[in-house]
C-alpha cells in the first residue's frame, strides 16, 4: 500500500541539519539506549493490529479540542478538512511501525526533520494540497507528546505481558516521543540555536 | 535564605508573553487538570526533605556527560565554574518546590520565561557572571526533561505510598516539566511561531 506523503526512506530529501554525533548525545541525554531500542522493537508486534484503534484514541482526542481541530480545519469552509485528516492519518499509522521500528540511520533523521516542516509554517499544508492553519503552534507541539504515550498505555498491556516488561516499553515509547519531537522542533527554533 | 538570582515573584520581570488562555491550552494538550495539580503539592512534603539528594543525582548526571559539563565550564580556564554550579543549584534546588507548589499565576509565567532566557544566549551567564557556553543547545534542552523527571521515581517511592498514589504524583511530576520546559523554549523558538 503506498501511504501519500510518505517519504522515508527517500534520498531527495534534504539531508538533516542534525549530525549523528548530535543525535547520540540528544539520546544519552534523554537515558535512550539498547535496551529502550530492544523494547521498542518487542512493542511492534504487540502494537501492529492495534494501530487504527490507536489512531481512533488520538483523532478522537484532537478532535475534541477546538485549538487541536483547528490544526486540520479549512481556513475557507471553516470545516474539517476530510481528506487532510485521512492522508495524515495514514502517515501516522506507519509512524506508530516507524518508532516500534526503531531504525535510526540518516534517512529516519531526514524523515523526522520533514515530519517537523509539515507542522510548522514552511511545509504545512503543502504535501497535501489543503488549506488549513498556516502551523501548529510550538506551544502545543511539545505538550502533545503526552496524551501520544498515556494512551498507548492500555495497548500495550493488551500483550499479557508482565507489568516490568509493559513499563519498559512504554518508558522507551515515553523517549523516543520526547527525541522526535525535539528533531521535530528543528524549523521552529532560531538558527544556530538547536 | 536569600537564593541569588531567583526572582519570582519579580514585578520588574518582563511580562509573560504566553497568555493564561493559550497556558490553559497547553495544559489540555498535555492531560494536565486538577487532579495533577493536588499531586504535585501531595509531593511537596515528600521531596523538600530530599532536595539535596536529588541535586546530587541530577548533577551527578550532568557532570557525567562532557557535553553537559560543558555548559557550566568556564571558557577561558576550561574548568567547571564552581560559584556558577552553586548558584544555579541553590535555585534548582527552590524549582523543585516551586514545581511542586504549582500555583500558576502571571508572575509564575513570567519566571519560566526568564529561566528559558538563562537557558538561551539571550541571558544564559548574565545572572551568575558567568563565562561558560553561549547557550544550552535546544536539542539537549527537552530530552533532559527525562532523567530530571526519571530520577524522582525512587524519592516519591519513600513516602511509602501504594503504587497508584506514586504514579500519579510522578505522572503529575512529568506533564509538569514537559509544560515548563515548552514554556522555557519561548527564547529559542522564531518570532511568531510558538
Amino acid at each position: 500500500m503506498t501511504i501519500p506523503g510518505y517519504r522515508s526512506p527517500d534520498l531527495q530529501l534534504a539531508a538533516s541539519p542534525i549530525t549523528p554525533d548530535r543525535w547520540a548525545q540528544m539520546q544519552e541525554a534523554a537515558l535512550f539506549g539498547a535496551d529502550d531500542v530492544a523494547a521498542l522493537r518487542r512493542s511492534r508486534p504487540i502494537l501492529e493490529p492495534s494501530v487504527d484503534a490507536i489512531l481512533d484514541v488520538w483523532y478522537g482526542f484532537v478532535g475534541s479540542k477546538p485549538f487541536l481541530l483547528e490544526q486540520f480545519t479549512d481556513r475557507s469552509t471553516h470545516q474539517p478538512d476530510g481528506d487532510y485528516l485521512a492522508r495524515v492519518r495514514a502517515r501516522f499509522g506507519q509512524w506508530i511501525l516507524d518508532t516500534a521500528e526503531a531504525r535510526y540511520d540518516e534517512g529516519w533523521l531526514s524523515w523526522q526533520i520533514e515530519i517537523g516542516r509539515r507542522h510548522h509554517r514552511i511545509g504545512k499544508n503543502k504535501t497535501d494540497g489543503a488549506n488549513s492553519s498556516a502551523l501548529v503552534p510550538f506551544s502545543y507541539l511539545l505538550p502533545l507528546a503526552q496524551p501520544i504515550v498515556h494512551t498507548l498505555r492500555p495497548f500495550l498491556e493488551r500483550s499479557g505481558e508482565g507489568v516490568d516488561a509493559v513499563d519498559a516499553m512504554h518508558d522507551a515509547w515515553r523517549k523516543s516521543v520526547l527525541l522526535q519531537v525535539t528533531l521535530w522542533s528543528f524549523p521552529y527554533v532560531v538558527d544556530g540555536d538547536f
